[in-house]
């Protein structure tokens, strides 16, 4: 079981900053996250993208503000559950909660930090004949650790960005890259189309285009793909694949949240947002995308304002009796729990003669 | 007459930001500040010192976030009237509003975001004999255009940052710089007090420790101070100047804006937070350290989501029969008013063979 002062559910950018209210009145925290990597919609749907609306950077990529969130909060230690779904959240006697996800792993806290955004990512799977009996068998949705398909074969079957990006970064890992689409075309970063072509041209990357895998195959782990290229079932073929990775988007289901008995309007979890973002139960937050209430913007910049609120509260709920008077980070300083500690120089006095 | 949408009062970084988001609506504004420069208490107090809880910034300096906002805005070309205080507001028939400074400059606008934080920055002015008979006649507070300190002889008074290094900055203009403080001690970043040393050494900065200006003097210009070494009035000696700058600290006053009919608590403006942080007078709007509300946290990220909200509720009162449908700048890009155009780069779709 794994224990925290607050666990929060999703790992986007709101999820990211709430680390670091926390930390900064030494709470700690804990997030799960469906995506094998933090970041949120940031990380999985436009990485590479600037963004021009955080408040003092003119210009930030997407990705650039996640690694700059994540080096933020690296002081104050978080846990993380990647790749799981928070499946089942239970209320304990003392008020306090466990939240179960769809792997088995159970989280113990008494503050609940929901910034689930638009929901938990989850894969679109192609109509394949028996994909679901290989799934974690050799067919995988998302890369969790790259280093798994070091000189395996690898199918990939998709026509956009991740497809492309993840054929590129395996082509240096995988012992064979086949890169599988429906049309001639690719849609993506210019560079990284032209970086495909490239890698095949050199034989890094195999093409087979235009066509599509039609059915999976193999004892108990998968053996092997079938493809039918240019939409004629005559000229299907088998290809032998250790791994077979259908890359067709993620999309966002607000998902098992849905069930936990919070108040829901508009696909979003309603808050009281004069205060602090709870939601009708008492410890369980909602902040970030995943919330609603009168004027809401689904913004990153309101996801930060919206998580330090809460965090104040949190803090009054876990020590009632404590009266935290709040520090300027200038004037206080940041202490880490890994024992770090970030300052201002102090002003001298001295004397000039 | 100076006509904007949004008259902003108040250049620190809740009002700068807001600047940003207003010209994503497409909403010019305009600032109002009684300092010299843009930034508020960043710029004011604490321009050299490390904050650490601006999200995405694991660590960035007051001045240089400032610079980062005012180079956020640029292509939203605000206009600033800088060194005056907004003193009267009068509503119109049309509930448009005109802001009138202590200067007599006058600003029109349909929306009034007062960004005023603890309140209009005025100077601790020491009590030194004729000195308010001087002012604006060789006697200054703050120091707006250092240029007109050219070849001109200045006087000093201050143990502090401000008096430091206004001492280094002026000593490559000015004919002559005489820095005089009561104490031998002076207190501030170790580099300045290193600096002013230095420049003393080679005869660039002529310091006069302990002492103090208990008069000035001149017929209808200044023309000089009366200076009092080790606090015995009989070493007092007259010392020739142009200018005479007492550098004692600026202290932020609500001043003005306690007068303007809005609901004042704990010295703050009382605002409606579920929605748009409108005060009670319908288009004055009240935003970042100057509200309060159920909850609130006098923080710069708060202020960028109060700035945020409050913009959308600012359109539809100045466009009250339009919809506005958000987007987000990494989808839409931003069009600056100068004619500029930041956006990502675009997807393409190519055919690799
Ligand atoms: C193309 C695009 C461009 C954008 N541009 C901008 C912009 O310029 N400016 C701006 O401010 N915003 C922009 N946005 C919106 C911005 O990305 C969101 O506001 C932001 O990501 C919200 O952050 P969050 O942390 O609240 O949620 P998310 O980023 O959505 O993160 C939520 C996370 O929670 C996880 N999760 C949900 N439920 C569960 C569960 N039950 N178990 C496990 N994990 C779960 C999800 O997998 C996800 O990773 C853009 C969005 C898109 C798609
Ligand atoms: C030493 C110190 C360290 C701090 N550290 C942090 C930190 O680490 N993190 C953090 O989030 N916050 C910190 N703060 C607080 C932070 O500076 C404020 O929250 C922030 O400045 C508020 O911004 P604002 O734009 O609302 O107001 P301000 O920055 O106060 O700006 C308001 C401006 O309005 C002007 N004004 C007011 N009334 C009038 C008028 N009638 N006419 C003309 N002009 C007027 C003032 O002159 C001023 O320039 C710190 C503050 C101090 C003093």
């Amino acid at each position: 079981m794994i224990k925290t002062d607050i666990l929060i559910i999703g790992a986007g950018p709101t999820g990211l900053f709430t680390v670091f209210e926390a930390g900064l009145l030494k709470l700690k925290c804990h997030l799960i996250d469906a995506l094998p990597q933090p970041g949120g919609q940031l990380a999985e749907l436009y990485p590479k993208k600037p963004i021009y609306d955080i408040p003092g950077y003119p210009e930030v990529k997407a990705g650039e503000l996640v690694d700059n969130l994540m080096e933020q909060i690296k002081s104050f230690q978080p846990g993380f559950t990647l790749g799981e779904v928070a499946q089942n959240i239970d209320r304990q006697e003392d008020d306090s909660f466990i939240v179960t996800t769809n792997k088995g792993t159970m989280h113990h806290a008494k503050i609940i930090a929901i910034a689930g955004g638009l929901g938990s990512f989850e894969p679109r799977k192609p109509p394949i004949k028996n994909l679901s009996k290989f799934e974690d068998l050799g067919v995988q949705y998302m890369i969790r650790d790259p280093e798994k398909f070091r000189n395996k074969s690898v199918v990939i079957a998709g026509g956009g960005d991740s497809a492309l990006d993840w054929s590129i970064y395996l082509a240096d890992i995988a012992d064979e890259v086949t890169l599988i689409h429906r049309r001639n075309e690719f849609r993506g970063a210019l560079e990284s189309v032209d970086r495909v072509k490239e890698l095949k041209d050199i034989g890094k990357i195999k093409l087979v285009t235009p066509a599509e895998v039609v059915d999976v195959y193999g004892s108990s782990n998968l053996e092997g793909v079938m493809v039918r290229k240019n939409n004629n079932p005559e000229e299907d073929f088998a290809l032998a694949a250790d791994y077979f990775i259908p890359l067709f988007g993620l999309s966002p289901k607000l998902g098992p949240i849905a069930n936990w008995g919070l108040e829901i309007e508009k696909n979003a979890i309603k808050v009281d947002n004069t205060l602090d973002y709870q939601t009708n139960i008492p410890g369980i937050y909602a902040i970030g995308d995943v919330n609603t209430y009168p004027g809401k913007l689904k913004l990153i910049l309101c996801g930060f304002h919206e998580a330090t609120l809460m965090c104040q509260s949190a803090y009054q709920k876990i020590y009632p009796n404590k009266r935290y008077v709040m520090k300027y980070t200038t004037v206080g300083g940041v202490t880490g729990f890994d024992g770090s500690k970030k300052e201002a120089p102090k002003a001298v006095v001295k004397s000039i003669d």
